[in-house]
């Protein structure tokens, strides 16, 4: 395949489609709910026919090496406070979207490269941990952390990877099992930038997926040169910080500068979405949030679904720098990034109003950015319709 | 500090002491029962006041580099299996050490350079997974995996990190909470090497811990000059690569080659310990899984002890040929390495006999390595003094 076929996405080993990745699980069992969000296990913790449980990791990707790059350059260590909410978050809104807002135990593994990341990192990745759970229990959240691993492992990588995983027990009743993401309902967005009540600073919206190439496309080879142990030797060079920026330069059409947008902390929605299931869970038909693959997540949930967005949030100034200094099309970047929107609410069109004022109340834009219909396909695959810029962009798994 | 000062582990980044990991996570709450071997937190899962919850994180660490180089230099994937089950044994045999043996519940996360690890390894390491906790479950140990994430990092990793995440909740009543192990009590050491009754092949006895030196010692700068992303750039490169082996190459005074010996799967010691709990957990007051720091890890546990360990098991050949390879001090290569018995059972003296045996049983050899008595410093710190060759050696925290 050249360049262009592959995407600039997978060309640097980032595959949003994750083929081999899906590949290799498609043999598991798929648990209890396999139309779930979430992989959904018997409760195998305490034995209840009436219980189940979830366990689900992951992390903050190479994000990380963002944090990596402003501590160096500014030897300030607390950005990676941030990081330790990628992490988390990356787990709990993920949690969410199968109705899991109660008792979450959290536990975080650090890899580590302990010739280039010092102490003073693992103290404010630590401390950073326990003062976002504090945050999260004061809006209502019942989340613990465990403990966790820091490995020193320099022959495996040169900067860190922050990793998380979350445990979580709760009746099989109140599991969102996918079975009502069906055609004829309406689709909330809920953005991803800006400031919800329990954020302390602006953000962004980049979230954690997407920042290998967000990075690479937006950064300037001043980083290639100074950090080599910040990007792999097996890709073209051509798509190493390939961009004209430094992490201190403003970001066009906003109030943050480079670093600050592309280190944004994941917004988590959980806040919002546990007033929402407390207020009333029949509301809720699905959650779907919009993290690997962007956009086009939605493909795979519901069945037979042909799912419309036609009326997205605006698109934050940080995903519009991007696909200008990179070029790549349209049709990849909602496939790549959020763009606007990390959560989306399905639910019947009557309920909008009332979600849509429960977002606002809480400092997130929100509107109907969609709705699903029957798939139009002979199959009944699932399909999308996206409309960027008047025109119709078509995805399909 | 010297090279010699510093210590062959230390200079390649690798701290067996973990002084910096330490002194960041001293802050934190230790949990319910601060002298247990894992931090034990309340119950926030069930929110039950008799009960308590685990959540543990660790993985194969450097292993799955040795791994990485077999599959490299043969194309056979299926060495990964072996990796797989490192990972969930450095979690469920820390887990055994606090008495959790019952309903325990796995995640994975796996973080690779897609470049060069791939969709082969994830099956491998994903059905490996699968495997093994059906061995174990075939045993009597009740444990299941919820599922887990593979992330594609190739700005992180030249080759791959797995790790896993074990959670279980327990009386807490049932808890070993470190309070028993006191002086006046016997050790048993079970050894690390041998084949035990749910063991497929021959065990070297190397477990996971110290792989990063061990591969370094006794590989040849063939691999230095074939795989430059298998070791870190900031190590002094006399230290890497630096011994004589080829993986394929015979282990002298063994039946395995240098690879099988290195890469032999880190033995489990659950069914054992289950079968001795279950049989009167009060004969048990205390357990010591000699995984990083190896045969000192005891210093971290009980209050005003001595430790004294005058009768070890046999050197298994695959750490004499690492201590003669690299000149390691024997003090060092016990700080690094088990040196054969990875896992410790404190009891009374009249109770060896019954323990030995259940060992024996299982295929595992063991004997009575020393025995605790009250602390000989001043202010009744903790201290252990080891027999080697006819000689004591001395060490503090």
């Amino acid at each position: 395949m050249t360049l262009k076929e592959l995407g600039r996405y997978a060309a640097r080993g980032v595959s949003a489609k994750k083929q081999d990745v899906h590949s290799a699980i498609d043999k598991l069992d798929a648990g209890i709910f396999p139309g779930a969000f979430c992989k959904v296990t018997p409760d195998y913790l305490t034995g209840s026919a009436k219980l189940c449980n979830i366990t689900h990791s992951d992390g903050s990707g190479t994000k990380s090496i963002l944090a990596y790059l402003h501590y160096k350059e500014t030897g300030d260590a607390s950005v990676f406070r941030g990081i330790a909410i990628d992490s988390i978050v990356m787990n709990l809104d993920d949690l969410l979207c199968v109705g899991a807002i109660e008792r979450i135990l959290i536990s975080n593994t650090i890899n580590r490269n302990p010739h280039n990341v010092s102490g003073a990192v693992l103290k404010e990745l630590i401390e950073g941990t326990e003062d976002f759970l504090q945050t999260l229990r004061d809006a209502g959240i019942h989340i613990h952390s465990g403990g966790g691993e820091t490995a020193d492992v320099p022959d495996i990588t040169g900067t860190l990877t922050v990793d998380s995983c979350a445990t979580v027990i709760m009746k099989r009743k109140e599991v969102i099992n996918g079975n009502d993401l069906v055609p004829g309902l309406a689709i909330i967005g809920l953005s991803s930038y800006g400031k919800a009540a329990w954020e302390s600073s602006l953000n962004s919206g980049i979230g954690s997926n997407g920042l290998t190439s967000a990075r690479h496309d937006l950064l300037s080879p001043y980083y290639r040169g100074k950090y080599p142990e910040t990007y792999s030797k097996e890709t073209d060079p051509s798509l190493i910080y390939c961009g004209t920026y430094k992490l201190s330069d403003a970001l066009p059409n906003s109030l943050q500068t480079i670093g600050e947008a592309l280190l944004s902390p994941t917004r988590t929605y959980a806040p919002l979405i546990a007033r929402i299931l407390h207020d009333d869970p029949r509301k809720i038909k699905g959650l779907i949030h919009c993290s690997g693959s962007g956009q086009t997540k939605c493909l795979r949930f519901g069945m037979g679904v042909h799912f419309v967005k036609n009326n997205l949030l605006p698109i934050p100034p940080l995903f519009i720098e991007i696909q200008k200094r990179s070029g790549t099309t349209w049709e990849e970047m909602y496939r790549v990034y959020n763009m606007g929107h990390r959560m989306e609410i399905y639910c019947k069109p009557n309920h909008t109003d009332t979600l849509i004022s429960h977002a606002k109340q809480s400092g997130i834009d929100a509107q109907v950015i969609g709705y699903t219909e029957t798939s139009k396909k002979d199959d009944l695959a699932n399909h999308l319709s996206l409309t960027h810029a008047g025109k119709v962009l078509e995805y399909t798994r």
